[in-house]
């Protein structure tokens, strides 16, 4: 299961009514940030979530609109009794930056482990999750991030019991190791199910469309992508500052074939995104134009 | 005339329902801003009023719930168009905490000015205010302001015409200047009227009562001050920490004179701060309990 909350929606500045777009996913407990500009920790508060848990924030970048908040939110997480390190991932940049901020969180009573990414690599996540990246295209070094929870194969004790598997072996087994007993052996492959599909999400934002980013996002459950613009006639103005319509958000998640999009990151100018879902819906219909405090409940599907 | 908003109340970290504690004064057009907390841009836009005459900022200190929120303000007021430079005033350590949170904002199109001070410096202030500075008591160097907006002595035009002075000298005689014409001389003392009262705010927040404080608070007429407990019975906590009680604030208002006490920067655990008014009001009649958007014009009071 992962719990998704889109704690902001906004680009380039908090509003009085909409925070700064960021995405707070929770697996077995434990917590991955996504972005975190100034105010996040407030919209995190409001969506009724303890902060000790914390283990990981993955940056797109080092804007301040995505980043700004990081200082106030450690001194709160290392408030709420945190001791166990934190785990910081970004593009080129990240470490100078989150050093530079930490001047205002001196002594926080946990280790920050900062890795930057160039895109591509691979890391593993709070609660079982695999993270993996891709760069996207920004006025500086942009990240996009996709994380996959694996659901591991059924065991089958009906099958179990035919081959005369001792009970006292059925976990291994189902651990996916082989196991031997008196008067036989077995592999885990003859008592456990085919493999089933896991549960994903994909967050991609501050950069240009591009085919990685619909690489990255194939097949997952949830896209949670920039658009800034919700006017088609704000093309030219997405091409130059480096964001997309919603028009070209919704073509991603088409392409990837994605099971939903929310799409977020709306430019201050953007008063009333909801207006321009039809940009979106006509290319994509599971498209959601998203709202501060959106969430979500991704359970595995099947038996 | 000194416009003041009290655009915070709270202390250690931002609430869903209180903004960190943080003064704006406007005084002829031109803003000083005290202290910067995450999520002070927000409070202040909600405040109604616009970014670009933002031309001072003090610091008390460089606790990130007093500073976190500076680098998303200089974004925003360089977005509002400004380019001339700001001034910004802090204890020592200031320029270096400045320093590390522009690395998310590293290029700005004004001039940042940082002037470090130990106490009892006095420095210019936009609007023709005149500032000084005491040092308070805390964890790390922390700073108290107090600001006056001066007013000049009235012109005496029946003494002047009685001294037969030309009226295209008045002026001069107006900003203090001695003149001379043809038929006799005179300084500005012979036409102006007595001296007269100017008004004053004093900000203080982030340490415990000192003498030193009540004598930078003397007569202003406007005493914004912290008092991070309500009860008295946190009256050990409030010496542990550094901070004071309602009824500790108050009595700095009492014995300085002031006109008013607005009280600020509560603990995040006092949830109803107004319950523990009387605390104050017991001690100095005029004492208010402070909240987000609290405001108040003041003006000069005789002709």
């Amino acid at each position: 299961m992962i719990e998704v909350v889109l704690l902001g929606t906004g680009g380039m500045l908090p509003l009085p009514e909409r925070w700064l777009s960021s995405l707070l996913i929770r697996v077995n407990g434990a917590f991955t940030l996504f972005d975190c500009g100034e105010g996040t920790q407030i919209a995190w508060r409001e969506a009724g979530w303890s902060f000790r848990r914390l283990a990981a924030i993955c940056f797109s970048h080092t804007h301040a609109d995505h980043i700004a908040g990081l200082p106030g939110l450690l001194h709160t997480v290392a408030n709420a009794g945190r001791i166990e390190p934190i785990d910081v991932y970004g593009p080129a940049g990240t470490a100078d930056v989150v050093n530079g901020l930490l001047t205002i969180a001196p002594a926080l009573p946990y280790e920050l482990r900062v890795t930057e990414f160039a895109g591509g690599e691979r890391m593993k996540l709070p609660g079982e999750l695999l993270g993996s990246s891709v760069a996207g295209q920004h006025e500086l070094p942009v990240l996009a991030y996709r994380v996959d929870l694996p659901r591991s194969r059924a065991f089958l004790p009906e099958r179990a019991r035919q081959l005369g598997v001792p009970i006292a072996l059925w976990q291994r087994l189902q651990r996916g190791e082989s196991a031997e007993w008196a008067d036989g052996k077995i592999t885990p492959s003859q008592v456990l199910g085919p493999e089933r599909k896991g549960l994903s999400v994909a967050y991609v934002t501050d950069t240009r469309p591009l085919p990685e980013l619909v690489a990255l996002a194939t097949g997952v459950d949830l896209l949670v992508c920039e658009g800034t613009y919700g006017s088609d006639d704000e093309f030219p103005k997405a091409v130059r500052n480096q964001h997309m319509t919603f028009r070209e958000t919704a073509t991603i998640a088409r392409d990837a074939g994605v099971g939903r999009l929310w799409i977020t990151h709306f430019s201050p100018a953007l008063l009333d995104p909801g207006a321009f879902a039809a940009n979106a819906e006509t290319v994509f219909a599971a498209s959601t134009v998203g709202w501060d405090g959106l969430s979500m409940t991704l359970a595995f599907s099947e038996r």
